[in-house]
């Protein structure tokens, strides 16, 4: 089959078919608002093609789709109120446009009908399905936390970040491939390398959005340039850098990443000016080589057929080349 | 074997071996420190005392157990933060002492752990354990957002106010119960006597709670005695009195719980005198007793043995008058 627009197809038939209850509405009306977001349902789309590529039927990994997004976003709507973001997909973020109160309760529930949907998979799966979803989501809370701890930390090691965005966004990513192998009754061998392979792939998006941020075309990227700069946002870029900065240039990034009051746009010159001095680009981009590489050779030694090897091979590179 | 202090030690015992993570500190300490708080453990005592009754073994019901008061810590943590609540059990509140930050992404992470434990239960009851534990969670939020939603509520009806405290409080003791029963493979419809006693005991202690905080003596209920009438707080009291109030007695109350800042004492004393008036502390006594009247007449058909029957009466007895 093989198929992203089928897949999409089907995630957006299971999401329109989604019983949300209509009361209290107080409580839904922020949760149907964070769905109707339409974000890429790359969490879903990747439950579907692991599944898919097993020979698996893609129909009995819907449950496991669904509340992998509903997972994502609940995680979005809390992560929304602790980094006091005011606008997510462009939109104001639930907690801005209803308070902290609907969004803390509105992310409860959706993380409780995240588990209800999975509870709807295959009976004999459904315990190893909630408890990968459980081990996940204490995984995104610890990278999560991580990430809110680094505001505070100076140092930050490239080995320190990565395993931040391992449990914060490459978990979810992997978990997403292992539970459509799961679902398609893959064997254990075949289920942890697509893990693996969604790890790696998982922590390159994350770089990836790194990168895009201070060198994207902002066109292209749909989100405004330097925005992680702006708001001292602790990235690759910046561990890197600060890792092979010399004396001189590790006050400069602490003064600028201090969060006084630097006019936004020459505080952003100057990070690129000590990133370019520094070839973060290019270093940055060597690091997603590796991890794009080391991804794939684990997909060469999967046992599924040439042609799904290809396929997902391609949807990761479009994935990848999306806005850059 | 029917010994409370035998559970209590089970439970005391399973919560030390509990193996919070280390690291990230910033994530676990908060949770550490509210289960550290030891409250009452209604729901864990509970949920062993029904699988005992029904001839079960208690120790295949730690896990849910443990589950069902981490579950509840959970909602305590959130509601904190929702509720503006400087303490709780006499100590500061988690995100009083860490932020809200913390207290979202602690109560997260217990809600997660909540799934992790009672996902070691015995394997083949895992599913139903976990549907119960799901629908469980979706009714308490949307408890909770009720009770908020009331805060902007000039009139509540009773039966509206009932249907709030059964999602936000009852549901829970009812899902301890039938858990417990379920463990104990007891049939169906003794498992669902158990739940519907557990909703009226429940709704019980709830309204048992309201009424303490009016009438009760402050030395042995351990809080403050009109708190709730303090911070406007509309409690099975309140929305009795509404009911019953003359137009004149209707208005009084609507400006005393205007949130306008009246004077605490004076204020609880002019809400005590319409209560008086209106005979409401009566009339909770007599809804509590027609609560409890139809929580032991489901006890008596219970298909448990007549000491078991002696030993739940008992039990509930007990925590009905720990404070009054």
């Amino acid at each position: 089959m093989y198929n992203i627009e089928y897949y999409y197809s089907l995630i957006k038939s299971a999401f329109s078919k989604l019983s949300i209850p209509s009361s209290p509405e107080s409580l839904y009306e922020p949760l149907r608002y964070s769905l109707s977001m339409n974000g890429k349902r790359i969490r879903p789309l990747l439950c579907l093609i692991s599944c898919d590529l097993c020979n698996g039927d893609v129909n009995k990994a819907i449950p496991a789709a669904l509340s992998l997004e509903l997972f994502h976003n609940f995680t979005l709507i809390h992560d929304d109120i602790m980094d006091n973001a005011n606008l997510r997909r462009g939109y104001p973020t639930v907690y801005k446009k209803w308070g902290i109160n609907s969004g803390i309760l509105s992310g409860d529930v959706m993380f409780a009908i995240s588990y209800f949907e999975i509870s709807k998979s295959v009976p004999e799966l459904v315990n190893q399905l909630v408890s990968i979803l459980t081990q996940t989501a204490i995984q995104v809370c610890e990278g999560q936390q991580y990430d809110l701890d680094f505001e505070n930390k100076q140092h930050i090691s490239t080995e320190e970040y990565l395993e931040m965005i391992r449990l914060k966004t490459a978990a979810l990513i992997a978990a997403s491939l292992k539970m459509g192998a799961i679902i398609a009754n893959a064997d254990e061998i075949l289920q942890n390398k697509f893990y693996s392979f969604g790890e790696k792939i998982g922590l390159a998006f994350q770089i990836q959005d790194d990168l895009l941020d201070a060198y994207g075309d902002a066109n292209k990227f749909g989100k405004t340039i330097g925005n992680d700069i702006t708001t001292n946002k602790k990235t690759y870029l910046y561990v890197k850098a600060y890792e092979d900065a010399d004396e001189e240039q590790k006050n400069k990034l602490i003064y600028l990443y201090s969060g006084k009051e630097i006019n936004s746009v020459s505080k952003i010159n100057e990070v690129l000016t000590i990133f370019n001095k520094l070839d973060i680009l290019n270093k940055t981009k060597l690091k997603l080589n590796n991890l794009y590489e080391e991804a794939f050779s684990i997909l060469e030694i999967m046992e599924i057929s040439n042609t799904a090897k290809v396929f997902l091979k391609d949807f990761v590179s479009q994935l990848i080349n999306r806005e850059a």
